[in-house]
């Protein structure tokens, strides 16, 4: 279970991302290496075919997985992304996007996370991108 | 030099993009093979450290990117991006960020595009990410 | 289950590979979606340090890859890949390196699959490094 | 022009490379953030088609990278691979494959190099691929 000290540290950080606000995004569930945010199909968001823009889709798997690379930390620490690399697997049509950000390995100055994004539609998940980032740890 | 009628293409998709006209993005420039857009720092787009968010970073040099590879065609094609990869060089600070997408390998299929990604402050360009981006023909 | 005629043109394939045959690699296990490769760490697979080269780690990353690939498919298809992406996650030092390529989305033109590579040790497992690959399939 | 010191040690250090040795690489220029190597179209290091394996072009991307990296450092330093991302361009057919290695970003922690990948056939050089790579300088 995660520490509610780094949770709500990660919830205030959260509240000042103004683009995650612009998205009307919200982090869901949080534990030890693993954050989840929902982020609801308004129209500035999809593309003219309606589908979720594939800009926003990297955007949520950036911000899940830095949260995620946060949790593993009791110190107040931030990183910054190195290099990100989406895969777009399905169209993402939806009326909901959910983010799922991993810790796949924690270091002392790389962290690399895995962000699986999904949408829902009538209950029903679907798979529609995968990420593969890395973060660098600031020294604050 | 791009066949006006491209050109008049590309600039009526592009203004139905709504994600674009949210970051406030133009066109500034394009070529066979290249597009060239703009986007002001406006305080929703950056971080709380003041630095674009990586995830407009990465819309731009997808969008950039999908309307170099439409440059093209003289038909009327789309493109779906298949995956996107980037690497963050530099803190991304400065009043504008410029985006210059650049097709590397054109092919029925697949299209593989670099997008290069610049902040200017005080009339300096700094080079802040490169992307490699393979997209896919849509039949229309 | 995986079609005894799918492995049998998978087996045949793989013992035509000169280079999986230089690296001393052999096929371990097979499902539908899925293949196990393993490579013994001979020396001319090491760098200077001990550990496998980055290069051997993505060959074998790619190859599993591509046979996961093929194994959805009853008809001999051939797949190129169209790009790579491996995250080296910690030092590959071992007796023995592993490979297992997962197809995450098949597809009629584009299949991607992730294969996650391991070291082995005194019977230990290390998870060393982790792919996203991308490939086409080619009309035989 | 590359201080000739930091040639001998890169000279040096390359000869002890097993996989370049077994690949029958050499290492034809260097520069200043820049390392070019080659390596013949010898019959292991192809498919069954002809066409150099996708593993053997990663390993050279991979290799003038790294060296590439290293020829910005006047002291003894060692960089580790963090990931590397290849886009696969066209068939990679020819008598020889050439890489070149550019630093496009050297940091304290982090170096940032893209390489190209050539096949040369009657002279002509064809670009089949090209890879964004992340290192990591070692302490050593």
């Amino acid at each position: 279970m995660l520490d509610p000290a780094i949770e709500q540290r990660i919830a205030a950080s959260f509240a000042r991302q103004r683009l995650m606000a612009l998205y009307g995004a919200t982090i869901t569930a949080m534990d030890v290496g693993f954050i989840e945010m929902a982020v609801p199909g308004a129209d500035a968001l999809l593309r003219t075919s309606g589908m979720f823009h594939g800009g926003v889709i990297a955007a949520l798997a950036d911000s899940a997985g830095g949260y995620a690379a946060t949790t593993l930390h009791s110190k107040n620490v931030s990183f910054l992304t190195v290099e990100l690399k989406i895969n777009y697997l399905r169209p993402a049509k939806g009326d909901r996007m959910i983010a799922r950000g991993k810790v796949i390995k924690g270091g002392a100055t790389l962290t690399v996370v895995q962000s699986d994004l999904y949408t829902t539609a009538n209950g029903t998940e679907t798979h529609v991108a995968t990420a593969l980032i890395t973060f660098i740890r600031e020294t604050v």
